[in-house]
């Protein structure tokens, strides 16, 4: 029988350390090869889409996730993981908490992987879902002294630093600017649904390391062509799906395309990290399929180890 | 919190009956244009692909099947069945039953519409699992006298026939052929893996129903065209999925496509039926997209109103 797991069981097994720990271990099986997880395919319901994002671990596990374009307030997601001999569906994620908490770990490997090892200092323009799980899963790979955090909304704002305060114990701030939240921060996370750019690149302090969670793409992008220019280094989770987007993006045209490197090699030594402490690192986050697939797997094995299910 | 159903919770509560009542239900709103059924999606996955076929009921809810072609031994299946409203993961099916009974559905759906009322004998050629449920809800739409069945295997033909007896109280007789399992039956059911035809039309009856479930494309066909020229009338369940089918469906091709009815619209009256006690009446099952997720919502309501879950 499958096992069944809700949001509230993904959370109380996979805090950030554990899923940031599942996530290198499925970026370094990507670059392997291990991991084969092709684009996304969908199917029109009239009004909406249900999207699949499949993945499979060669002689492991296959599976997906699913997710519509309805924008119902409730919506859920699945995620499906089959067994690889069998085909018996092993574990059925309902909900929303796998799919958010895999982007955030991806973003917490990219942390552990590009920001200086001294980062301490953290700044987030966005206040939602997804500006919350890359706080959560930066402050299990570096010990934040502080967080700042801006959106136009100062309830939000307010509300999104006294979270971090009480469930990541990180000393937090709400201000009213782009520039305060940015300035003079070790990492900068951009998690907002802004189409247009929303900082100022000359605010960036030298040796930052930036993270792009939102709009990334020619037209439509929650930054300027000029975070590209100023950096260093440049990472994608996946180089194949940023190569996929459409309209483009902006990474992934020249003159940048030849420069973005995939995080799954960085962490197996086959491609340069930070070179300089006063270098500047930016990932562009574009969610590598099958991750949610691996991160439920992890769930499966951990869950079975502590008796939770 | 989402509803898990295993294949033992399906088939305690979908009966034949039930399930041939949710087909009906299922065929007449697709007629009335409220049930949206897309084309297949699916995802390369090296060695398999993943395959999504979803639906939407407008208004009331949306969902998909999934499965995948590895062709593993104990293969599961999902059916998802989404709260149209908001979007929440209202049940979630893991296993075969209701991929297999929805297709079994159908075909009793299509034997009440198109046989002759008074219906007693079927002939079966095939023993497997889509064999059975054909047979199977056949016999909640027509009291039968008789069930024979040929397949190539002996032992397979003879457990067929003991399973109808034992599970369905109907009186079954394995045959050594193909002419001994069709001739003077009122029901005659192909479901076999064959590419090549598997029987003589003039072994049919006149005033006989056939329902084919196995190959029926150009070059791959478990019956030759000689079936579909005796037809005084074709159905489908599915007029837009049988015109999609690459090798083109028989039935979907010149001179037979002009002739091929919807059997919703059979069921509503806007197209006629069986018009003579003699006509030969065929029907091309293709399983109609979203009819599973048809069957998951009939299920969650029998299943309140029953407390089995």
């Amino acid at each position: 029988m499958a096992l069944l797991f809700s949001d509230r069981e993904v959370a109380a097994v996979l805090d950030a350390g554990r899923t940031v720990d599942a996530m290198r271990a499925a970026l370094l099986a990507a670059h392997r090869g291990q991991l084969v997880a092709p684009p996304r395919a969908s199917a029109p319901l009239g009004g909406g889409r249900m999207v699949l994002t499949a993945g499979h671990l060669t002689g492991e596990w296959y599976g997906f996730r699913s997710y519509d374009t309805f924008g119902h307030p409730e919506s859920e997601q699945l995620v499906v993981l089959h067994d690889g001999r069998t085909g018996a569906v092993r574990a059925v994620g309902v909900g929303t908490e796998l799919g958010s908490r895999r982007t955030g770990g991806l973003g917490g490997v990219a942390v552990d992987a590009l920001a200086r090892p001294d980062a301490a200092t953290l700044g987030v323009l966005g206040s939602g879902g997804q500006a919350w799980t890359q706080v959560w899963a930066a402050a299990a790979v570096r010990p934040l002294r502080e967080v700042t955090v801006h959106s136009p909304t100062p309830a939000h704002r307010e509300r999104f630093a006294a979270r971090v305060r009480a469930e990541l114990g990180v000393p937090a701030r709400a201000v009213a600017t782009p520039a305060g939240a940015v300035r003079d921060r070790d990492v900068v996370v951009l998690a907002t649904t802004s189409p247009t750019p929303v900082f100022d690149v000359r605010d960036l302090a030298p040796g930052s390391h930036v993270t792009t969670v939102g709009f990334k793409q020619r037209g439509r992008a929650e930054f300027g062509t000029d975070l590209l220019d100023a950096a260093d280094l440049l990472v994608t989770d996946s180089p194949a799906q940023a190569g996929a987007y459409d309209p483009p993006m902006l990474a992934a045209l020249p003159p940048y395309a030849g420069r973005l490197v995939d995080l799954g090699a960085v962490l197996a030594g086959a491609a340069p990290g930070r070179a300089a402490r006063d270098d500047v690192t930016v990932f562009c986050s574009v969610g590598l399929a099958g991750t949610e697939v691996f991160l439920l797997d992890r769930l499966v094995q951990l869950a079975a180890a502590s008796a939770v299910v």
